[in-house]
């Protein structure tokens, strides 16, 4: 409330630069005071001092670079498009080993689309999946375990594929949410519902609940169709699961999270009146952060690129604005599930490469890790890094389309 | 001002998802709502309605990707490090062509570092440079015309070397702002002050006025050693220059943008007491737009890879949030000096990759072509995806480095 006040007199008194030349206050400090100095500044100086947690990004928490490293032990087939690996869960640790959940795919071919999909044959990358899990020592040598997650018997929610996993410990128990699919995707499969197993250890076996725990919401409601990518933790004694949701009609397609609690991991789920409460990004990706949470958006809508934070895990602002953020993120989070009031943060996790050879005909994705610096007990320059440096070639690609081509030859003929 | 009384009521009523679990509300509508609907809403979806000019990125005039194209009709001697070529002006077109100026250096061998230069071996990529033109009929292929502002004669402003210039058209004559270097960069060289030379035509021939122009800032002031970057506009009557300073020290250098207005191109020049009125980003780019200004704030800072804009030219606001953005960037402004209060935008430029071999030992610049659409006359969907996508080789050129790894390695040793 303070910051506002002081926005709005700001405003008032300094509205621009002329009315205040005759003011004679001398220039602007050469070193950057640390806390914001008592005099009339302009909104964007006024912002860096009451916006984020510092005025430089070095000594935000919450911004980071993000370095990326290829993973050994996970077999793709030549990368021939009928395994595919996405969508990690977040990685938790347990008797000495780290842990994930992914997506899995092993089918004949690699995706053909829904006019062409049978019961053998996968629309999508995650049509005709199973989840799995995976074990390591140090988060870049995986030893996959094999399947935690079957497909039930038809009917059963998620006969055609369970996907999209993620962890939640709970008084000494293990729950694993994720998306059931009862149709191919591509024919509205993707309008799945949230299901939940069960297990004493996170080596399973995982007892399924077999009802549906986190609904899809009512007609014309944004989450009618879609929860996607529940993602749970642990806050105020109670389950958070923060979801998204696909909404709106192409070509103004929606990605927005919401949030539904419960006392219970079997449920009944809450959700959040407030929904959506974030309103960019694409996969679920948070992690408790001091008294509140944090969360990684990218990909889609006007704040992608950013990290935000929510004290009271509801209402996010930006906590800071980065760039080439890892897609489905999933971190190593310690305390996801401690009910922590004083949440530590992140340093690596693992993230998906989808398409992972740009080539529709083998399609198919694959895991990566992740490394940053969104720790309070870690402080690494180079991830504190303000910018990505990338070659010409990494510009080029990004390169005009044939019709962007053609519209500026005739925007230049009829200049003339 | 409203905006901010609708937030602080929100802050006020909605603390968080608790205190409102027990409204009746229904869940957020499936079809985005164009206009901010009458509802409690989160902080994140209460900010896309009241931060940007429109919901979704697709709508923002002032979001756009970026697409490189290479440039046709500079030669760079084989890419060896002796020929330089950076920090374009923006563009005018004049006489049925487009215009522009640039950093050009051409020198026996590449960069050697302020230890070993001499008058004929340059400090750094910008040391023993000139100001060079080019001109152009599309914007992709350059006819080179040579220079336009040469060293002048110890010991002039400017002796050392002249380098990134912009260009201002003002009663009929044309004005060239740019460094002049008295001592080669890296021995405190860089911190010099700006020159002007005028002329009847961008052809040319240029009259220096051998004096500063813009001064630096008075002994501990945040410009009081460099004024870099100067990029007149007109507004207002009067000439506006947004400038760049470094400042602060090492580890914590801060680049931020000033302004300094004046009735003539000749001066005097006033600062605005607000200064500096942009945080973040490297050099300056900017356009009008509607009755204010925007600016491309990239690189450097807690809002790089940021579109940013001010009504009253001064106080500068977040108008969108993208990615790979061009450095340097120098866009064709068509009413840059019209005085205009309907700034229309822009939808191509110049810009630089600085190493381009990324190899110090051939280091030297690359002019390059971007496009987008930050304009109120074009609509190109393609400039208005989300999202960049990279290929996964991009990521993995991010990678750690072998201090991270050592550093990753010993936390899993210590885990155990």
């Amino acid at each position: 409330m303070k910051n506002l006040i002081a926005i709005a007199v700001l405003l008032i008194t300094v509205v621009s630069c002329h009315i205040n030349q005759k003011a004679t206050q001398t220039g602007f400090p050469f070193i950057l005071p640390k806390e914001k100095p008592n005099r009339p500044m302009s909104a964007a100086m006024e912002r860096i001092y009451t916006a984020y947690e510092s005025a430089e990004p070095q000594y935000n928490e919450l911004f980071s670079q993000f370095k990326y490293s290829e993973l050994k032990g996970f077999d793709y087939h030549g990368h021939d498009g009928t395994v595919s690996r996405r969508d990690p869960s977040k990685i938790i640790r347990y008797n000495g080993k780290y842990y994930v959940w992914y997506t899995h795919r092993q089918t004949p071919t690699p995706p053909m689309g829904a006019e062409k999909c049978t019961d053998e044959i996968p629309s999508s990358d995650w049509d005709l999946s199973e989840v799995w899990y995976a074990t390591s020592d140090d988060g870049f040598t995986w030893q996959e375990q094999g399947v935690a997650i079957k497909r039930p018997e038809k009917p059963l929610v998620g006969w055609r594929s369970v996907t999209t996993a993620d962890i939640l410990e709970w008084k000494g128990k293990f729950y694993l949410y994720y998306q059931g699919f009862m149709e191919a995707s591509g024919k509205r499969g993707d309008d799945c519902p949230v299901a939940v197993s069960w297990a004493d250890s996170p080596d399973g076996p995982w007892t399924p609940y077999n009802k549906v725990v986190i609904a899809n919401g009512a007609k014309g409601e944004w989450d009618q169709y879609s929860i996607h990518d529940p993602y749970p933790l642990v806050h105020d004694r109670k389950i958070y699961i923060y979801y998204k949701s696909d909404f709106g009609e192409a070509p103004d397609k929606v990605r927005m999270a919401g949030l539904a609690t419960a006392d219970n991991p079997l449920g009944p789920f809450t959700k959040c009146p407030l929904n959506p409460v974030i309103t960019s990004g694409h996969e679920t990706t948070l992690f408790p952060y001091k008294k509140g949470v944090a969360a990684l958006v990218y990909k889609d809508g006007p704040e992608h690129n950013t990290i935000q934070y929510a004290e009271d895990w509801v209402n996010f602002k930006i906590a800071s604005i980065t760039e080439m953020m890892p897609w489905a993120g999933a971190p190593y989070v310690p305390d996801a599930f401690t009910d922590t009031k004083d949440g530590r943060g992140i340093t690596w996790g693992l993230a998906h490469f989808i398409n992972f050879n740009q080539d529709a005909r083998t399609y198919h994705s694959v895991m990566v890790r992740f490394d940053c610096d969104l720790s309070r007990d870690l402080n690494d320059p180079e991830m504190k890094q303000h910018r990505v440096i990338h070659a010409p070639d990494v510009y080029y690609r990004q390169g005009l389309s044939k019709k962007q081509l053609i519209r500026i030859k005739e925007e230049n003929k009829n200049k003339k």
